[in-house]
């Protein structure tokens, strides 16, 4: 009993898009224990996908399909599958009407094609879609088979992973014994250097320990193999502990937790507020800091001083200083800081001033220069030079830049406690 | 002749890692004019890879792989496929060579087990591994065959890639027939509605036409063969302008553009400016419009007023108003839109208020209720009200809040013009 994952699109198979979706399934498959040996992409070609289906069906006993349910004519899953097993497509009233409500919902003209998204093979299950138009299904078209599909988009593919697919998959028995894992994350160390630390963890057999690395920051997966949960957790944890204690400051959380979100509940728990500088992120720190709900419990808000009037005008940087050592320098951050946190009252306040490229680099200051401040309730303003290298593009410095100043206030407001 | 590729590695079944290569190279087959139509991943398993290999070469002549070619016993894509065309592995004497420099370099002791790397078919040619131990291999273990082996580092492979595979491509007839996209990217119309309007477009053969929906932005993709780059885009363009034309207003931009590009161009073309005040998206407007190169010269900056007070002290929202009708209402949005113009003396200015959730909704005002507002340089003031629904989660919302908000200064800049 194994599950294979079949993704269907072209644009797959022309490189358009990264195919997250399979690996948040892989992801989701490990989770609930269930094995899985076989990852297939195919374009949107009914007679192809009828040959990945039929190899997939001999070794596999799930199948777990992403793409094609749209309501266009190259959306052709359904209905390839239903013929592949000689079964008639019906279309289903309840998915009509709730196609129709979605459009009425969005003050948008329901279409004709869209009716094409109400058609499943008969005998299968609605895999109801809450925020889109295209249902999935649940069919066992045969005996050993079980066929789940699911829209491309990911946010729809996930949702419906989760509201559905997750409780029927455990009402057959799976995630009995799971493998439940817990992602550490990390901050201010490179890969190898965790790696050396903690290399002896890497023999594990139960929980393993596996390190990867991501753009500037690295986590660690510790998974384990039990009856539950919660025994799979007991066997986590005093290793999570150990892992935590050895990397220090650069431990940053577990699973959910991101920079941002260390950040909101230290300062919730000191009932202290954050606001935000922004030149060369431009609203990028901002956006991290709200990705997080109930941040407005602590994020009073920012300015975005993109152009050096507005540095001046509302943060009150200094004209001269602009003018002597530009815009990326250490009194601009340092003015910065303190401009916002005093506009925006609140208790601490972060500051990035720097060249994210790829245009706009000297030999003094080079692209990847980056500034950041961290100004404190009693005004003392730490300013930390970056140089994250010409090699880097604009979207990357932006994105270790906001990183980095939250990992700045992460570490001074940990040490400070 | 068309190519199959097949990656090989435990990590992408666990999800441990996005399989970024299998995009990199599918890309770069299109470039070539390279058919592909199937995509596999399969563990570190040397049963499973055979099963895969078997299937693979039933259906394409060219197979390239990516994983397993490390030092560890796991890496096992090399003798697999040796064993499957029961050829015997040789050990080169060149690559040990270049193995010992590289670790000589490095100042490390080679290990015996990278030695395994050195061994390659009896009859394979060496496929140089510029930056990395592990070569692959280009080799024709039967006629109308060709296996190509690439380790899993996405740098490495690419490397490898672009110096030895896509030469020897084209030794073989490769590169001469290509296959070239122009996408096309359309904002505030459905793909079902899009689709109907231009659904003749569908049946073209050269180029083909083909539509793709992403978190609320509708793709079409214009794909042409042809002899070169330049027929090609002669194929593309008419095709391309008609689909622009029937779609009027909903047409964004091809390729790179994006609704903050566009927006620039037009800013930019008029000499005139933008600022913004965010509030439910914290930054991301910001973040988007900076995202693109040179956007200094238009964008001023902003405000993010994630709390009322600073709505209040920095942009001069009246307190009454924000007493008697909340913070997500049509006057807000009014007044924060006047308010940033006015202290960032921008020509325009777009603001953004809104209920992202999960929590903070009610039955007057709904998770996904948003307003924009959108300043012109006469100080009138355009509303917007979005209900986004409360099955979209925080993520989407935020992100489609901040792209609707761009597409109304595009269609107000483009009907202005």
């Amino acid at each position: 009993m194994s599950a294979e994952i079949i993704c269907v699109g072209t644009e797959l198979l022309l490189g358009n898009i990264v195919n997250t979706n399979v690996q948040y399934l892989a992801q989701q498959l490990a989770d609930l224990g269930i094995p899985h040996y076989y990852q297939s992409v195919v374009g949107d070609n009914p007679e192809r996908l009828q040959q990945v289906i039929k190899v997939a069906q001999s070794r596999a006993s799930i199948l777990i399909f992403t793409g094609g349910l749209g309501p266009t004519p190259d959306d052709l899953t359904t209905e390839t599958i239903a013929n592949l097993f000689d079964t008639p497509l019906l279309e289903r009233p309840e998915i009509v009407r709730d196609i129709a409500e979605k459009f009425a919902q969005r003050r948008r003209q329901m279409t004709p094609n869209n009716r094409k998204q109400a058609l499943l093979p008969e005998g299968a299950e609605i895999l109801p879609n809450p925020s889109g138009t295209a249902p999935g299904m649940i069919w066992q078209p045969k005996k050993d088979l079980t066929i789940l599909t699911f829209p491309g988009v990911p946010s729809e593919m996930r949702r419906m992973w989760e509201e559905t697919a997750v409780p029927y998959l455990k009402s057959q028995g799976w995630g009995e014994h799971i493998i439940y894992s817990r992602l550490l994350k990390f901050w201010g160390i490179g890969e190898s250097a965790l790696a050396s630390k903690v290399a002896s963890f890497f023999e594990l057999q139960n929980p393993t320990v596996a390190p990867y690395a991501m753009e500037g920051s690295v986590k660690l997966r510790v998974s384990a193999r039990a009856d539950s949960e919660v025994s799979a957790i007991q066997l986590i944890k005093p290793v999570a502990k150990q892992l935590q204690e050895i990397a220090g400051l650069d431990y940053v959380g577990a699973d959910e937790a991101t920079l941002a979100s260390v950040v909101g509940e230290l300062l919730r728990d000191r009932g202290e507020t954050l606001s935000v500088a922004e030149s060369c992120t431009g609203g990028g720190l901002g956006a991290m800091l709200t990705e997080i709900p109930g941040s407005s419990a602590y994020f009073r808000g920012g300015v975005i001083t993109y152009s050096n009037v507005v540095k001046t005008s509302l943060l009150g940087v200094s004209q001269e200083i602009l003018a002597q050592l530009g815009a990326v320098s250490e009194p601009v951050a340092q003015q910065m800081a303190l401009g916002v946190k005093e506009k925006l009252d609140s208790s601490w306040s972060l500051s990035i001033t720097g060249i994210a490229g790829p245009e706009g680099g000297s030999a003094y200051k080079p692209v990847g220069l980056v500034y950041i401040g961290l100004a404190a309730p009693d005004d003392s303003v730490e300013i930390f030079e970056y140089r994250f290298g010409e090699a880097r593009d604009r979207a990357t410095i932006r994105y270790i830049s906001a990183c980095h100043a939250l990992d700045r206030l992460r570490r001074k407001l940990l040490s400070d406690s």
